[in-house]
């Protein structure tokens, strides 16, 4: 999963039997390698775009209950899994760039205080593209999302997975995404 | 994973938080957490062929590509990850019930070849419920579905993913589903 695909281009990619295929794209949607895996069916690919644009797809085609379950297989944000060791290696880089890693503890009471309180609210994690974020955008957006409407917030965590997917795609390929997302 | 629910009634899987759930249900479908955390939407079940049949409703629901994408997920049967040692406990013991721990060496050459030509026919790897297996019923399966046409062949496979669903959820809740599979 921590593969840099930068010297590869497509044409290696869209030779990819389904098992490489998993192997290195299988986290794009966090713990949730079935999507990696329906995506090689739609292979070939004409870039790294196209290939994110699948993964989307995928998400926006599941029945509710689905996309519930996708969100339902990331973390909390500096919850239990990172102070249990057990973050996947992306999750953990976007926690670190986030500045997450290290919260005061007051700051984590708090945030394991809301975490809480959107997930009995929801019944699915707070999800938000952490790289694209620092602590206090997370506690804004947290304290913000967690009073908007079920169907809006279902929306929003999407989105927010998708962009995840597309900052884990970019790097595989060594590109800069930032402009477009 | 491997935690039995022989003393559990269904009062208390249906008390469980997502985390919880998926926690004991998230391999009843191989390495697809997704599903399970799918299905906790479905809560509360009246017993557990209840939830099974949410498990098997679930993946009906999918579009081809996401069924495909489910059956990628299942390791080849004595394959590479057998001999990696990156079995999944529960298809560890699928494997050794069926006596396919200890292939000789031109067995196991045959059946690498027979799954082989299998994942290069349909795109995924030949998935059979081995606990109801023997090594004679696994090569004979193997050589009669080879031929079959891709989409009945998609079928099966899918009815043997909910045959090893049943036969994992009925070990968790430590009842025999032999006479209703």
């Amino acid at each position: 999963m921590s593969r840099c695909l930068q010297a590869m281009d497509m044409g290696k990619v869209n030779s990819m039997d389904f098992r490489e295929f998993v192997e290195v794209f299988g986290n794009v949607i966090e713990r949730c390698p079935l999507i990696a895996a329906a995506v090689w069916s739609q292979s070939p690919f004409s870039d790294w775009e196209d290939l994110a644009r699948h993964f989307s797809a995928f998400i926006d085609a599941l029945p509710q209950s689905g996309q519930e379950g996708v969100l339902r297989c990331y973390p909390d944000l500096a919850g239990h899994e990172l102070h249990q060791g057990t973050l996947t290696a992306e999750s953990q880089r976007e926690h670190s760039v986030a500045g997450l890693m290290s919260l005061g503890a007051n700051e984590g009471l708090r945030l394991a205080e809301l975490n809480s309180q959107y997930r009995a609210r929801f019944g699915f994690p707070f999800v938000l593209a952490a790289r694209l974020s620092d602590r206090e955008t997370v506690f804004r957006e947290l304290e913000r999302r967690l009073h908007c409407p079920s169907a809006l917030e279902l929306r929003t965590a999407l989105g927010e997975v998708k962009k995840i997917g597309r900052l884990r795609l970019a790097d595989l390929f060594g590109v800069d995404p930032a402009a477009r997302l």
